[in-house]
């Protein structure tokens, strides 16, 4: 009585449908931007300061090889690197067990916090983001990428896999260095089912898929910002964020676990393209993306992946925390034509 | 083509239900922040730097007049201002219609921005925040809150009124004076709908109220932070934010516009007092509330108001945008002791 039953947990209000995952270990994480960290625990030489990877790149002669840490012993020489987040907010060695809640009887539920938290360390350059790397190196990254998403997909109870890059502590990244995550969760997360039953529904209702038909119509709009064989990128029309925008793909498939290796580099370089443009544009602002895929196993194939991208160019405050409805002081078709006309200069 | 057709625009992506209100005007407001203001707009000499008040509280002997600007005429020596934004959201003098737009094929609806958007100075003084000023002076705010939202929720056209307050440029206050802001809508938003109607579906199942069962179950409980005879504070159980709490008055009611003079007199008190509490456990951090009322004429008898706060203590990233679901490092019941502790401490 009085604390979390479960170290983490996850609790769900049914009657508001919200979720939240409760992790009070994770307030002890370290930040750069408050402790001024002198030693980055993602740099080359502190690989001993997180726990053993799981997936380590190494070049080796003309070949990329996949190899793993072993017990104490650290790969040296890494592309990239892959571990469990040293301040996971979901632990994968709890069993999924539904907790008795003293709030039940109201609608509440309470799980233990059961899942997987994965870092993706993109480089052993402490500077290497996406406009200041290689489009060789942002290959492997989305490579990583996949071979992680493939592997939490097919956990045991692991019902969804989130996969989000925060850059800068204003979008809520604790370090800096080049680094992206990885939840795998064992529910599917309300929007995440929202969005997955609004597809099946237009689906069921007009045939066909949504974000298709939608990439069809907006080819050579005002909202289109890039184009080429693989992917499409557009400033949706209802966007929530300032020069907020979606990387689709032309190919209709459930999930980025579904893509081809070609697709896959072509996305590193919509994603160098786009983040590049982004980064003149503004000024080098904070921003968050993530991969909306479809749950694993779960009749997703009415469903389209794709990333979203999320500058943070403005605060959302009590107005959007009260109704769920969003100010954006830049009209899409404005913020499309400008990252239209950089990414023109950019040469991509 | 190429630019919203009104200025501003509401937008609906009815696939995914998101409703966005697209305002470009509004990237023009100043920000003390950014611009280093010589000039208060709020504060009391300056208040031709604003449109006319629609409503003016000034002190007359031993009562409290109710007065409102004429013109280029301002009233002097007021205690409570509220007026339009002059960077409004919504604007008021447009028509409400839907626009036809070329995207509504795909399940997009446009709407003018027709609505209101008014601020509510709480007082003369620049530094007069809920913890520094008199409960003489917040009883006076709750009263303008009052009569606003009394009056704009039966203009025409108007679906719902959200009451909101945003505190420190990091919580989206671009003006550092005491206000809070309420927007009038023509539509009833996502969220206040599906809470609404979740209100509703537990009235239906089990009869009665969910938050008036939920009062009284949590009375005494490790998550109470504060009761008195009209109003009872907890930290819900499924706390998205570090240190939320929410102000629910006893008296089951619809909304705020339904309450009694002597309930709005103690909800200045409960806002003192855990405004206070928060202020001194947090080192004064940003903080947004907003006022969680039933849509004026609709069918709103089961739901029961109450206030939101949400302090800011973390920053909600990828993984929150990305799935709706919400990572705390803050268990409910250990923030609700600290709070609980902190106002024992103040004496109330």
């Amino acid at each position: 009585m009085g604390s979390p039953v479960s170290e983490p947990e996850i609790r769900r209000d049914t009657v508001l449908d919200r979720w939240v995952i409760v992790a009070a270990h994770r307030a002890k994480r370290p930040s750069e931007d408050k402790e001024k960290l002198s030693v980055c625990p993602f740099c080359p030489g502190n690989e001993l300061m997180t726990p053993p990877a799981s997936l380590v790149y190494v070049q080796d002669g003309g070949v990329v090889k996949k190899l793993s840490d072993k017990g104490d012993e650290r790969v040296k020489g890494w592309l990239v690197r892959c571990f469990s987040n040293l301040y996971p907010a979901l632990k994968s060695d709890l069993g999924f067990e539904e907790l008795v809640s003293e709030v039940y009887v109201l609608g509440g539920v309470a799980y233990t916090g059961f899942g997987y938290h994965e870092v993706i360390v993109e480089s052993p350059n402490h500077k290497a983001h996406p406009p200041a790397t290689s489009l060789k190196q942002l290959e492997l990254v989305m490579e990583a990428y996949f071979d992680v998403m493939t592997r939490l997909s097919y956990e045991k109870d692991v019902k969804y896999v989130c996969l989000f890059r925060n850059y800068k502590p204003e979008a809520g990244a604790s370090l800096s260095h080049p680094h992206s995550q990885v939840i795998a969760l064992p529910v599917v997360p309300s929007s995440v089912r929202r969005e997955v039953e609004a597809f099946r529904r237009y689906n069921r209702e007009r045939g066909g898929c949504i974000l298709c038909d939608l990439v069809e119509m907006e080819l050579g709009g005002p909202r289109l910002i890039y184009a080429d064989k693989y992917f499409v990128v557009l400033a949706p029309w209802a966007s929530l964020h300032p020069c907020e925008f979606w990387i689709i793909p032309r190919r209709h498939e459930a999930s980025f676990i579904n893509t081809h290796p070609r697709e896959r580099r072509a996305l590193a370089r919509v994603l160098k393209a786009t983040l590049t443009a982004l980064k003149r544009l503004f000024n080098d602002p904070p921003y968050n993306y993530g991969f909306h895929v479809a749950p694993p196993r779960w009749r997703g194939e009415s469903y389209h992946w794709h990333v979203e991208v999320y500058p943070k160019l403005a605060v959302h405050a009590g107005f959007e925390l009260s109704t769920g409805m969003y100010i954006n002081t830049a009209p899409p078709e404005k913020a499309a034509e400008a990252m239209r006309l950089e990414i023109e200069r950019l040469g991509y």
